[in-house]
C-alpha cells in the first residue's frame, strides 16, 4: 500500500525516516516474535533491555563517545533537561566549592538559551551572562566572536558554562565550540542539531537533546554526561539558596546506576530512537550526514542570497543548517507562500508563533529530493509574485 | 494478516486493546490524512491539539470528573508523579501555613507508597506515617481498618494525605477511601488501577497515575488536580527545608495554564491513551469495566481459594483486582508453572523481582477469554503436579 505522505519541513516534532516508520508499523503488534507490541513488553524484559543497550551502543558508535562518558535516556524534554543541568552540575561543583556560590556562565543567543538561563536563576544559581545578543545587538540573529561578548567567562570559578548549540526558533547555530577553562564543564543543548554533524564529545561535560528533531519522536531526552560529574544526590540537601532538593528522576547518577531503567522509561520513544540510529549508521554515519546536511542548507541559503524577495536576518556565519528562518516583504505574501507550499505537498513551513515568517527545518530525515522540490518552489514563487 | 499474539498478564507496561494497536498500526504513516505520522506533527498543530482535547474530554466523561478539576498529561512516571505532589501541595498549603512545617500524612501499604514517603522525606517534607503495614504486621499484605492504624491522621494540620490505591508489586488494593478532614486534600496514586472501577473524584485533591497499566503505553502520567490547589510556583523560593525550588516541568499550574503543552509533550503516548479511552467508552464505561474486572479477579481468586497449591498471602478484603500475587510450594514448582504457561502462550506472569512468585495482572485490556484460559491452566497444572 502506498501511503499519502507529504514533504515535512516542521521544526519538531519533525519528519522521521520513512523506513523507520514502516518497520515500526510492520512490527507494531508483534515485536521480534514476542507476540506483543513493544508497548506491551516489560521494561525489564531481556528483549527491551537489548533495545536500550543497542540504542546506547549505536549512539556511542555514531558520535564516537569516549569511555569516560555515560548515555542516559530521560523524560521531560529540553525544559527538564536544562533544569537537570543546574541541579546536577551545581552539586558536582560543591565537592570543591562547599559554599555553593560558584557562578554559572550562560550564552544567550535565542529563545532556548534564554529560557535555560531564566530557569537556572529561578532554581537559585548565580547566573553570569557571557553575552545576550538580544541585549547587545537588538535581536537573536548572531553568535558573536569572543571579542564582541559583552560579558566574560568566569574562568575556573564557574560551576559550568552553558550554551544552546542551535536555536530552533531563531535559526542561529554556533559556528564554534566556546573555549573554556579546562577545569570547567562545558554544557550544550543540542536538541535541534543532535547527530547532524560530527562533534568532539571530549570537549563537553554534558551534551543533551530532546529526541523530537533529528533522532526520534517526542518523549525522550538523550543526555551524554562525563562520568566524573556524576554526584550522589540521593540525600543532597544543600544549594546556593539554602536547600538542594532534587526530584529523584532528574538525578543523573540514579539514572546511570539503573541504565535509564530506574522506573519505566518511555519505551516506544526509545525504540524509535534506536531505529533512527540504525538508519543513520546505514547512511554512512555522521560524516556523510554532515555533508548531506550542508548540501541541503547551502541550497536554500543560496536561493535566499540571490533573491530580492527572501530575507534571512541571521548573520552569515551564525546561520543554522537545521532551521532556516526568513521573511518575505509582507505577511500577506508569507501567507501566500505557505499556502502555495501546501498545495505542492510541503507542510509545517511556518515560523515559530513568537516570531512569524517562514522556517525551513532541514533535519536529517528531510531528504535532498524534498529540498530540491522546495528550492524549485521558492524560485517559482519569487518569479510569479514579482513579475 | 493474522499476527502471532500472546496472552499478556504483565504488570506494566501491559497488554493494550488489540483494536487500539491495529488502529495505530494502520495510521502510523498517515494520521488523519495529514500525510504525516502522529509522531511527525507539530504539537501545536490543530490536529494534535484535538487529540489532546479529545483525550481530556473522554477521561472527564469516563470518570465523571467535576468542573472544579483539571486534567494534566505529564512525563516522568509515578516517581516524578509523587515528587510533584510534594512540591505542589506543600506550596498550596503554605498559603495558610507560612512556616511550611505542616505534616504530610502517608499510608505505607507496599513498595510504591513506601518509595513515595521516602521521596517526600528526602524533599524536606515533615512526613507522618499513618500506618506502615510492613512494620505493624511484618509484610505488605493488607490495608488495615482505621482501628488498626498504628499512627494517626494529622487532621486539619496536614498539607495532604497520601496513599497508593493499588500496590502493583504486592497485590494490595484499598477497599475503602480514607476519610480525611474536609480541609485536607486527599492524594491517591492510582497508577495500576486507574479506570478499572468507578471512583468518586470529588473526594480527592489529586489523583495521578502512570499510563502504562490500564490506559496506554509508558511515557505519560495523568494527573487530575482540584483547581483550588493550583499554586503559582514560578518564583516560589521557600520550603520546609529553607528553599523551595521546583523544576518548571513539575509545576502543575504551568502545565494547566498551557493545556499540557508547555513544551513538547509525549505525543505518541497521549495519542494511544486517547484511543484506549475511546475503546473503554465503547465497552460501556466504568460501570461495565468494573463488573468485568470483578468477574476476572473473582475467577482467579476462586481457584486459589479452592487450591491446595496456590497461596495468596494478601488478606481477603485487601486483595487487588488488578495484580493477583500468589506462591506455589517451591520455587522449582513456580518455575515449572511459568514455563508451562509460556508453552500455552501466556506470558509475563512472573512476580516482581523483589518478591518472586507469580503475579497475574488483570488490567482492563486482559480479556475474559484470556482469564478463562489461565484459569483452566491453573487447574490443570495443580491436578498434574499433585497427582
Amino acid at each position: 500500500m502506498t501511503e499519502h505522505r507529504v514533504l515535512n519541513f516542521g521544526a519538531g516534532p519533525a519528519a522521521l525516516p520513512e523506513s523507520v516508520l514502516k518497520q515500526a508499523q510492520q512490527e507494531l503488534l508483534n515485536f521480534q516474535d514476542t507476540g506483543m507490541s513493544i508497548m506491551e513488553l516489560s521494561h525489564r524484559s531481556k528483549v527491551f533491555m537489548k533495545v536500550v543497550n543497542d540504542a546506547k551502543r549505536d549512539l556511542i558508535d555514531l558520535m564516537e563517545i569516549p569511555d569516560n562518558y555515560e548515555v542516559i535516556f530521560m523524560q521531560g524534554g529540553a525544559t527538564t533537561g536544562f533544569s537537570a543541568v543546574v541541579y546536577n552540575l551545581l552539586a558536582a561543583k560543591k565537592r570543591t566549592d562547599p559554599h555553593g556560590k560558584a557562578p554559572v556562565d550562560y550564552f544567550i543567543t535565542g529563545g532556548w538559551s534564554s529560557k535555560a538561563a531564566a530557569e537556572a536563576k529561578r532554581l537559585g544559581a548565580n547566573v553570569n551572562v557571557v553575552v545576550d545578543t538580544k541585549k547587545s545587538t537588538g535581536a537573536y540573529t548572531s553568535v558573536p566572536p569572543p571579542e564582541e561578548w559583552t560579558g566574560h567567562l568566569s574562568g575556573s570559578d564557574a560551576a559550568y558554562v552553558y550554551y544552546c548549540d542551535n536555536e530552533t526558533v531563531h535559526g542561529v547555530e554556533f559556528p564554534y565550540i566556546p573555549e573554556v577553562d579546562p577545569s570547567v564543564p562545558l554544557v550544550a543543548d543540542m536538541s535541534s542539531n543532535f547527530l547532524s554533524r560530527k562533534v568532539d564529545v571530549s570537549k563537553f561535560g554534558v551534551i543533551y537533546g530532546g529526541a523530537q528533531k533529528n533522532v526520534g519522536p517526542a518523549g525522550v531526552t538523550i543526555v551524554i554526561v562525563r562520568k566524573d560529574l556524576l554526584t550522589d544526590l540521593t540525600s543532597y540537601q544543600d544549594t546556593p539558596s539554602g536547600a538542594f532538593v532534587i526530584p529523584q528522576m532528574l538525578d543523573y547518577k540514579t539514572l546511570v546506576d539503573n541504565n535509564s531503567l530506574y522506573n519505566t522509561p518511555p519505551m516506544f520513544s526509545i525504540y524509535i530512537v534506536g531505529l533512527v540510529l540504525q538508519h543513520l549508521k546505514s547512511l554512512g554515519g555522521l560524516e556523510a550526514i554532515e555533508a548531506m546536511n550542508k548540501r541541503k542548507s547551502d541550497k536554500i541559503y543560496g536561493i535566499i542570497a540571490k533573491s530580492a524577495l527572501y530575507k534571512c536576518l541571521v548573520q552569515e556565519g551564525s546561520r543554522s543548517r537545521m532551521n532556516i528562518v526568513f521573511r518575505l516583504d509582507s505577511e500577506e505574501r508569507e501567507k501566500a507562500f505557505l499556502k502555495g507550499a501546501e498545495e505542492r505537498n510541503m507542510v509545517q513551513l511556518n515560523g515559530h508563533r513568537s516570531v512569524g515568517g517562514i522556517r525551513v527545518s532541514l533535519y536529517n530525515a528531510v531528504t535532498e529530493e524534498a529540498v530540491e522540490t522546495l528550492a524549485a518552489y521558492m524560485m517559482d514563487f519569487e518569479k510569479d509574485t514579482t513579475q
